[in-house]
């Protein structure tokens, strides 16, 4: 499996067709080691998490949603209607862990529960519990809400997966089966439908990519196509919930549903990387403006509704009221992913995926691997009650389990991003400590990384090849002074250095804290400021504050010095800053503003990644500023 | 009807015990003229407002309701389980417009629909269309939802009101049916229940009043005692939600749905004071500091969340998100009233009634008398989209209809809470061009108050009585500088002017323009400042600025000149800000912020009050500083 030429092979979104100049390496061919949170998220992702999946899919029903289908079940439909799309994103993830690893340790689960979709299914090709179980009467016919081509969509991503990874089609079978059935309904020249929730569209391509059928590609671009033409019935959400105010190539604004966006933007960038329509991309251009220049948090995270889980308007990005839904990040790094691969220019896109994989996705689990957040608030109110869009602590299960087994496949396959090949070099995208197969068109051999990246600035690039390595390294925007071997290095203007690496060199990126402002139009940011260490942002837990300050009092002093020291091998950031009275009316005229305040307060901050892990107290990234 | 001692009866809340030193005056006792918005507000009532609530009630299916329960319609029930106070507000309504004006131009019409609630009326005497029509089987066998004793409170103030200003008892007979059919299932020693929304304690107390019969004071106490104490089933949004989670004696923090907090909370002091126990009224002084001392926003408003509708936690107060429900302000108008009869310190209560009545209020009812805001956000977004409760442009009518009839009601009995008297003076708490009838007991005649208030400070004041009439003028927090005929005045320690008033003295209050900024931890207002001026919340609409200036970029300074004129009749404040460059990353480092500003941009402010009356712009109270 670490073969470089097979191992390409084995990633999400592999084109036919080249439109960037990044093609992936695949996961095998990049080896996470544990010197870094990467590598150590991917291990407890495959210690913890996969097994607490398997055991809740149970005991949440989703596993019985199939039996009582064919009657292997007496219990009652349990969950949403789209279950069962938990089942086929936990088949995904071990399909990747498997590429990882090379486990067969979930072989005989796997027997199990893909031999019972198999028995599910029926000979036309359907499969979908809640529709065979519950309501047959609605088989495609409320495409609006009963997210059967979204279920399908993760049916397919789960068997292309496991059989790139493990050479075994079964469930690719089956999902042919079913999607087949879906293009002779809906295909081109047939009955006009699109699904309410985006999904299929990324997956349909990947099924062409891995089937070579292009059958599956016009399908995906038919519903792409078909978008925004009014096809779904309107609900109380409008239109532009599941984007069907607009057609995609003419919708330059992230809105509605922020999941469904994000999705449907990773499947119209993958029709793309295809067909190479330049409408497409432009509108991806414009999507990508709107949703992380005016609409990201800090953290990536996306949505800050909680109502309609949808985008704000611009700008709009309360801390406090932050969805920020877990799933909307990771449906993030799947776009951010395929624009890199669409660009020439891919600083942009890894640097976002670098913030993401950092801040919002490492928060989303617990140290344990077993605990999940939904939402993602930047801001915790000491007062605030627990529930679960709005938690005060990760949650084993939520209601709706879309999230854990979607951080669980994104966990497995998360080294793919690491680096990609050009025709010339080998661009380095995100650091953490590995082993990487160099093509053999580059010269094969192993490109060792040695980092604790992001607790340190310094990666160590050791490589012995016939020939030196053509590198780019990607230079992160916050880092100041780069250097290279300790002599400033500057990268070129796509943000990437170049070096030709034969046997060792050490790159430090600067990991100097970093205060950080928001746009003047983001009200609810005004007069605060965050931290930032390299990729991570920080924030400030009440459990660390000096007893009697509460964390709703604190200011901080406009560039107060940050220091960054390392504590039982976490980073903190300490900072002395003050702590307003508590007195004073709700509102007053600025001159009777008791303004008391309490200097020389000892302030830490923690990464956000590894917010409430000891209890839940109030917590905040955005401090107010003096 | 305008004979002072008969029209002290007419009036919402009439103690018949004497708890604080104030008594009220009465509908009658108390005719608005048309100098200012509160006698223009109550003629646009009785205009238009009235009027258009009769053909909604017909329009919207509320009588069918009715009708179909008796086999005069064949519709289906039409609104939520709770649109039958819907008649009995609008009902209440024209008994206080009644009282005021002694119109007889609906007394066809209350024949015809009070009629009609008789002959759905079982002989038991219940009568709720929604059980009775759709689900018998639940009759208050659901009470956390089925609003059965909110819908007969409703029906028992509108009785009490109707008898009280018209003499005219046939409703009062249905709800005293009603009302003894509640006392025999729930009344002391039996079983045990209360509603999911509060609001049959504060009618009780009144047809106590009105009737004198105690056992309904005594079921009214036995509502206060049993919440809290886990009657209701908790559902999704948990027992605070209605208040079901701590003893109403224990409760100090508002919390959950603020409409139904803010009328548990009228009932209790009702209860208190008839009851004067203690316990009650330190209970609702901690319930008022959290209610109006952390939770409330400027123009007077509740609630800062949509999903439950509740209050936030405290200091949660985000101007675009604000949920503000109108009917929340007008419950807060209805308890401070009564705060303000059981305190021998009234000012604060009537502070409180101004701002809600002058800002929230003022702004919940378009010009025309027919549109209505539901929720009232402090900012609205220029992209924002447009719904039922989150407006962008005041409603004819909404699906939950509550606010409408319940500012008709309030409009009409707005003038009894201009006045008190006690033993020895007469109170004015509110300023608004007026005739007061004075009691018997402070030498009779009539008080006349002449004034354009709040447009103008100035309040003239006239009186012939057989000797000098005592009166204590409330001096408002923000008059800097009080006048009395040209002389500075300082009122006493409880913020009223003594004066005794034989012939014409003139009264002025200081509308010098000010800044008013929010406590420290209010997130959502961190660097930023709202103009008022007297009563009134100002705020800038986007339609005032100048072309190519946008709403969310400008940027006041701190301490600017604010310049309050007259422009067709209305008043504005001009001053001059500057507006910022919208260029600029979404987060970046302070160091790097471009900073671009161009000063010197006139801007307009309206009063709150106003707003969205000139079509939908964008529009914010609060306004960032430099």
């Amino acid at each position: 499996m670490t073969n470089s030429a097979s191992a390409s092979g084995v990633t999400p979104a592999l084109p036919r067709a080249s439109r960037g100049s990044h093609r992936p390496l695949g996961v095998p061919a990049v080896r996470l080691g544990q010197g870094g949170p990467l590598g150590a998220w991917q291990q407890r992702n495959a210690d913890a998490t996969i097994d607490h999946l398997i055991s809740n899919l149970e005991s949440s029903g989703v596993l019985d949603n199939f039996r009582r289908v064919i009657g292997e079940s007496g219990a009652g439909y349990r969950g949403f209607v789209f279950a069962d799309s938990d089942l086929y994103k936990t088949i995904e993830a071990i399909a990747w862990e498997i590429a990882r690893s090379g486990a067969d340790r979930w072989d005989a689960w796997l027997d199990d529960v893909i031999g019972l979709v198999g028995r599910v299914q029926e000979s036309s090709g359907y499969v979908m519990t809640w529709i065979q179980g519950l309501h047959p009467e609605k088989k495609f016919a409320e495409l609006d809400w009963t997210h059967e081509m979204y279920v399908l969509g993760h049916m397919i991503q789960a068997a292309v997966a496991l059989d790139r990874a493990a050479g075994r089609d079964d469930l690719l079978g089956i999902a042919r089966r079913f999607a087949d059935l879906v293009d002779r309904r809906f295909g081109p020249g047939r009955e006009e439908g699109i699904c309410g929730h985006p999904e299929i569209e990324t997956a349909l391509v990947e099924l062409y990519r891995h089937t070579g059928e292009q059958r599956y590609l016009d399908l995906a671009q038919r519903m792409i196509d078909l978008r925004g033409k009014g096809l779904l019935k309107v609900g109380g959400l409008g239109a532009s919930y599941f984007q069907d105010h607009a057609p995609v190539r003419e919708s330059k604004d992230a809105t509605g549903h922020a999941v469904r966006q994000l999705y449907l933007n990773a499947g119209a960038t993958d029709v793309y990387l295809e067909t190479g329509e330049p409408a497409l991309l432009d509108a991806m251009h414009a999507q990508w403006d709107s949703a992380h220049h005016r609409k990201m948090y800090l953290t990536g995270a996306f949505g800050s509704r909680h109502r309609d889980e949808a985008f704000g308007s611009d700008y709009e990005l309360p801390s406090d009221r932050a969805y920020a839904e877990t799933c909307a990040t990771i449906a993030d790094v799947h776009w951010a992913w395929r624009m890199l691969l669409a660009s020439d220019q891919p600083a942009t896109y890894a640097e976002t995926i670098e913030r993401e994989l950092h801040n919002a996705l490492a928060a989303a689990v617990g140290d344990d691997g077993t605990t999940f957040f939904y939402a993602n608030p930047l801001q915790l109110r000491p007062d605030r009650f627990s529930e679960e869009n709005a938690p005060r602590e990760r949650q084993h299960w939520y209601s709706c389990a879309c999230c854990p087994p979607n951080l669980a496949r994104l966990f497995a396959q998360m080294s793919a991003y690491l680096a990609t090949s050009t025709e010339s070099e080998l661009a380095l995208h995100l650091y953490a400590d590995a082993e990487i197969d160099v093509p053999a068109h580059l010269g094969g051999g192993v490109l060792k990384v040695e980092t604790r990246y992001p607790d340190d600035g310094e990666v160590a690039l050791s490589y012995d090849g016939p020939a030196p390595l053509r590198l780019a390294l990607r230079v992160p925007s916050w880092s100041a002074v780069t250097t290279l071997d300790g002599e400033p290095a500057q990268p070129d203007a796509d943000r990437y250095l170049r070096v030709d690496l034969s046997g060792a060199r050490t790159l430090a990126l600067d990991l100097t804290p970093r205060w950080t402002q928001a746009h003047h139009r983001v009200d609810a940011l005004r007069g605060a400021r965050a931290i930032e260490v390299g990729p991570r942002v920080y924030c400030v837990e009440q459990v660390d504050l000096p007893d009697g300050v509460a964390l709703d009092d604190v200011v901080v002093i406009e560039g107060a010095a940050l220091d960054l020291r390392t504590q039982e091998g976490s980073p903190t950031v300490s900072l002395t800053g003050a702590v307003r009275s508590p007195s004073g009316g709700l509102y007053a005229m600025p001159e009777n503003d008791p303004g008391e305040q309490k200097d020389g307060v000892a302030i830490v901050a923690i990464p956000f990644a590894t917010w409430g892990n000891r209890g839940s107290t109030a917590m905040r990234v955005w401090l107010p500023v003096v």
